[in-house]
């Protein structure tokens, strides 16, 4: 197995959707993320909790594979994210965020995850963002994530950092926001002119856009009538996405990204399924291997027949 | 050849977007859907242009292969619609319309016109396609598009016409006005209940979903950076859509529904290349056979490698 380090956030989160809600439940971007990066490579978690982080949590993630040996734990209490979304299961409304133990949360890496082979510096602060590639010892791949409030109050440090990054992954809201383009492939452009080869561009119910130096490609979301919390969507498909290249032994080449896409999108499917981390705890490599051949059904794969003339 | 009627608006129309305008071009959803389906079938257009709607235009289409027969001309001035797109180029913002000669449209289907194995009724009044439904002698596909004014005004006569019609095409906006479903997937089964057994719901840039009996299908759109003029965009699709269905003989088993909705997305990325029908008069079915095995190999079709485990 390939090891991928993940930088980010360890939450328990409240959240309210039209299907029902959750109180103080097992979230952050950093345990979406492994959870599903863990199917594919040996995952790492960088991150802080309180005092009140449940051991059962912790178990949980352990017993699934996830090195938490970086998961430091401080007096005070974990970061709280509490959050709605409407009708339309799309755009989150944050309600409150208690950052807490997440507010010091400085980093320091041991020497074995400074070697880890890929980063994924998921949306903290670009600051420590760098900070943390700072203290990696030449990793093959480096992927980043942010959000609009990292746009807004540190655009400067984020472009730089983005000029050390491999792969970045972005919400259409965000790619816009930060590039001031209405269209987002002259966004997605605009992003790998100042380092990424990759922009992944996150679409939730729409799928994804993916640039890849010249060539854009584009992937629906797998179709899903019934889904209940769509919390983790983006770093559930990041960690799919980037689990899955390394199980390609780190390759970039047009096919194994395609190959992540396709896993990313299969992996967010399964999160959205229930509310916090409920599927993403059950799924298997083989749940996540039957779902893509049905997508690929779906998308006309199987069927070379396509391709006759009609 | 099979043989499509298509009933709908043959416009002139004026259309500014970012990347330049278009005055007094020609337009209409037959025309746009006419251009689009022939080169899969025969295509025959019943519709209504005044006197000063140019020669060259009836030239032009009739060189393709589109039987004008059933295009009345009457005393009066041509449909024209003036419109609008902005900066992300998606919803199109309708500054006039002038119904002129297509005010008093009740089309009259010569015989053979009824005979036809396939009928579009494109977004005209629910009781005019109602009425034309009436005049054809047992199509195998009835498929019908309509738009946000029929929802809002006839709403009843809507339904009723649905109850009638094996596809229906709508964008997502309509779709879930229609249904009062916030949940597209919901709104799509909704109209299913009401007749349609192929529910196909265009979402621009975001690709289309296809409801097809229980099954539900997503195809992203042709990613694209530059683009001119998304007007008749959902009438090119359904035209490719249309066409490819009834080159297939039309069967509508699930691999032929795939198909169609592929070719559908190909002629509208076609379509948008250039303002008006300048684009789809001259795309051949060679031109459009190469961008599918180029989308086909995007989304990773060529690939049968996508399916080994990673």
């Amino acid at each position: 197995m390939s090891s991928i380090l993940v930088v980010g956030s360890v939450a328990l989160d409240s959240v309210k959707t039209p299907e029902g809600e959750s109180k103080d439940a097992l979230g952050g971007s950093a345990v979406y993320f492994s959870l599903a990066a863990r199917l594919f490579a040996q995952v790492s978690v960088v991150g802080v909790v309180g005092r009140d982080f449940p051991a059962g949590h912790r178990r949980m993630l352990s017993e699934r594979g996830v090195d938490l040996s970086g998961l430091k734990e401080t007096a005070g209490k974990t970061f709280r994210w509490v959050g709605q979304f409407g009708r339309d299961l799309s755009d989150a409304k944050t309600l409150e965020t208690h950052l807490n133990v997440f507010r010091t949360f400085r980093p320091s890496l041991s020497s074995a995850h400074r070697k880890s082979r890929a980063v994924f510096l998921a949306n903290i602060d670009p600051d420590i963002q760098a900070d943390v590639l700072d203290q990696m010892e030449n990793p093959s791949i480096v992927a980043c994530d942010t959000m609009n409030y990292w746009i807004n109050s540190k655009p400067e440090a984020l472009k730089k950092l983005l000029g050390r990054v491999h792969i970045f992954f972005a919400n259409e809201e965000e790619a816009k926001k930060l590039t001031r383009q209405a269209n987002l492939f002259c966004a997605a452009r605009l992003i790998s002119e100042w380092g990424p080869s990759i922009v992944v561009i996150k679409k939730g119910e729409h799928g994804v856009v993916l640039k890849a130096g010249h060539r854009l490609l584009a992937f629906p979301a797998f179709p899903m009538e019934a889904l209940k919390d769509p919390t983790g969507a983006g770093d559930s498909f990041a960690g799919g996405f980037m689990g899955c290249l390394m199980a390609g032994g780190g390759a970039t080449d047009e096919d194994s990204l395609k190959r992540a896409a396709l896993y990313g999108t299969i992996l967010a499917s399964f999160n959205i399924e229930e509310f916090s981390t409920r599927r993403l705890e059950r799924v298997s490599r083989k749940d996540a291997e039957e779902r893509l051949t049905d997508f690929l059904d779906r998308l006309g794969v199987r069927t070379g027949a396509l391709l006759d003339a009609a």
